[in-house]
């Protein structure tokens, strides 16, 4: 098949199309520009919600549980996850994988995992692509799964409309992030296994910590105690979620962030292109080893190096 | 006083004006360009030790036993402290700050704790640079105290010659982190308070963890159990940062790490300074508002806009 037959199948609903379109992309073949440019003009009606925190802090049951519920009210849901260890992405255990599969089989529920190969932070290369491409496609609510370890959770948030950040009683070290200033990225906070020792104590850490750290955000993200694997504590965290969509429409900022997300991606891409003509200059590559060594050398110093080489690169303004 | 007699007293190794010239680099004050200058060409001699870990984990006391250690072979030791809870940096309780201060007394060794505002990765914003002012002072060993993170492991490892992990046997996200790919990161690990309950379970799952990342490795990072408070196992950890040292050497390796970290930092520089200049252009920065709102009304896609962008950006090489 071609590219505009495949194409076509997924305008249609076709589901193997869409999972051969994710793999082009996320293996870059040279057929991911005619997609991207396909895709790029149909996005922006999905819902998206980022659920992140440590591995074994039950993410995926969460989302399972969660998915289900909003069946009820959304046709198609989509799901990416970005966990190694996650049960979606057949890095667990054996009945974790089957209870997971049971939502395969529900339909209008899209799962895909994704490798986090060589991704230091956790969040998978093509991420906003294959979220992008779930969009287009008709989904409704997308829900992004990432192991949190320290940046991801900054990298997550500026990808979804909703991020959720999840801790265990025994995720002490999860506090510790959120104390080195990480708080502001969450806007809903779970204490799964809330069965557990620790969790309530956890719970009210986490609510002084936001108190203080939202003082002067409009939004107050509420922290919920879960037991996703019982299933408590869902229907509360798909109230704060609508909560805190209607938050973002009722204040403009549903527009906003997106469009923040527009600019961010802009800059990115634009500033990595600058970077890649750059070093694909033979003279550039040649000063640069020029420096290299009189730097070394101890001849000039860091900042002397990079004036030599700024001289070198002019722009026609 | 000017700078030129601050730097004067700063030679003649007057610690007041080491504490000046580290205060006006860190502040980044106007004169920061004359003092980095004078700095670049006197660094290189001494040996870095990177010490990283969880907040809680004992860094502190750690650093202050083994730089009473390293004072019977080495008479000028610095240490620089990143982490905001640290003892070092007057963010702990009265008890822990009180020992800590004795080692302020000792002849030799100068602490220094650094902000890590705005900081997301526990790093603080000129740690380098205050690392080469110590070692343009003469300091012979620097120890560099960070917060573990996640991304900081990454960025302290291309700091310093050794790099020590350090865990707790209650730092199971600690694992984690580990496990999603930063064992590479760590020259030596160790297992501290490591008379509590888990210490042994870690210590094997770290054995064995390191022995399945570095099975391609020459170095294979030993790990250590230690009672700091106690004093305990800091004669080995000694010895294993002298093993290091000694396999660098061996195999050339000290000088190719220091030479990569030098390419490292004028890439980044270099590329900091093309994108500054790139954004100060009044042109680029109109254009780039136009291309937003074409992108945003969906009239090109993000790919598109870039290449909008680029055209206009020209290289004369």
């Amino acid at each position: 098949m071609t590219i505009k037959e495949y194409l076509k199948k997924f305008e249609e609903g076709d589901e193997r199309a869409l999972s051969k379109i994710i793999t082009i992309i996320e293996n870059g073949y040279e057929e991911s520009k005619e997609i991207l440019e396909y895709i790029g003009k149909r996005t922006g009606k999905a819902y998206r919600i980022g659920i992140t925190g440590p591995q074994g802090s039950g993410k995926s049951t969460l989302i399972a549980k969660l998915a289900k519920r909003l069946l009820s009210k959304f046709k198609e849901i989509g799901i990416i996850a970005c966990d190694p260890s996650s049960p979606f992405s057949f890095g667990a255990l054996l009945g974790d994988r089957i209870r997971m599969n049971e939502l395969f089989l529900e339909k209008g529920i899209f799962i895909r995992s994704m490798a986090t190969r060589g991704s230091l932070n956790g969040l998978a290369y093509k991420t906003k692509e294959v979220a992008d491409i779930l969009d287009a496609f008709g989904k409704e609510i997308i829900i992004i799964e990432t192991i949190g370890v320290g940046q991801v959770e900054v990298e997550i948030s500026n990808l979804v409309d909703t991020t959720i950040v999840v801790f265990v009683p025994e995720s002490g070290d999860g506090i510790q992030v959120l104390k080195a200033g990480l708080t502001e990225i969450g806007d809903i906070f779970v204490v799964n296994k809330s069965d557990r020792i620790g969790a309530d104590i956890l719970f009210y850490e986490l609510k002084n910590l936001i108190e203080m750290s939202y003082q002067n955000s409009k939004w107050k993200p509420p922290v919920i105690l879960t037991q996703a694997v019982n299933n408590y504590g869902i229907e509360e965290l798909e109230k704060e979620i609508i909560n805190h969509y209607n938050y973002l429409i009722e204040n403009n900022l549903l527009e906003e962030k997106r469009k923040k997300a527009v600019i961010r991606e802009l800059v990115n891409n634009f500033e990595n292109e600058i970077l890649k003509i750059l070093w694909q200059s033979e003279r550039v590559k040649k000063l640069f080893e020029k420096v290299v060594e009189e730097v070394w050398e101890k001849k000039i110093t860091i900042e002397e190096g990079v004036k030599k080489l700024i001289k070198e690169v002019k722009y026609v303004k």
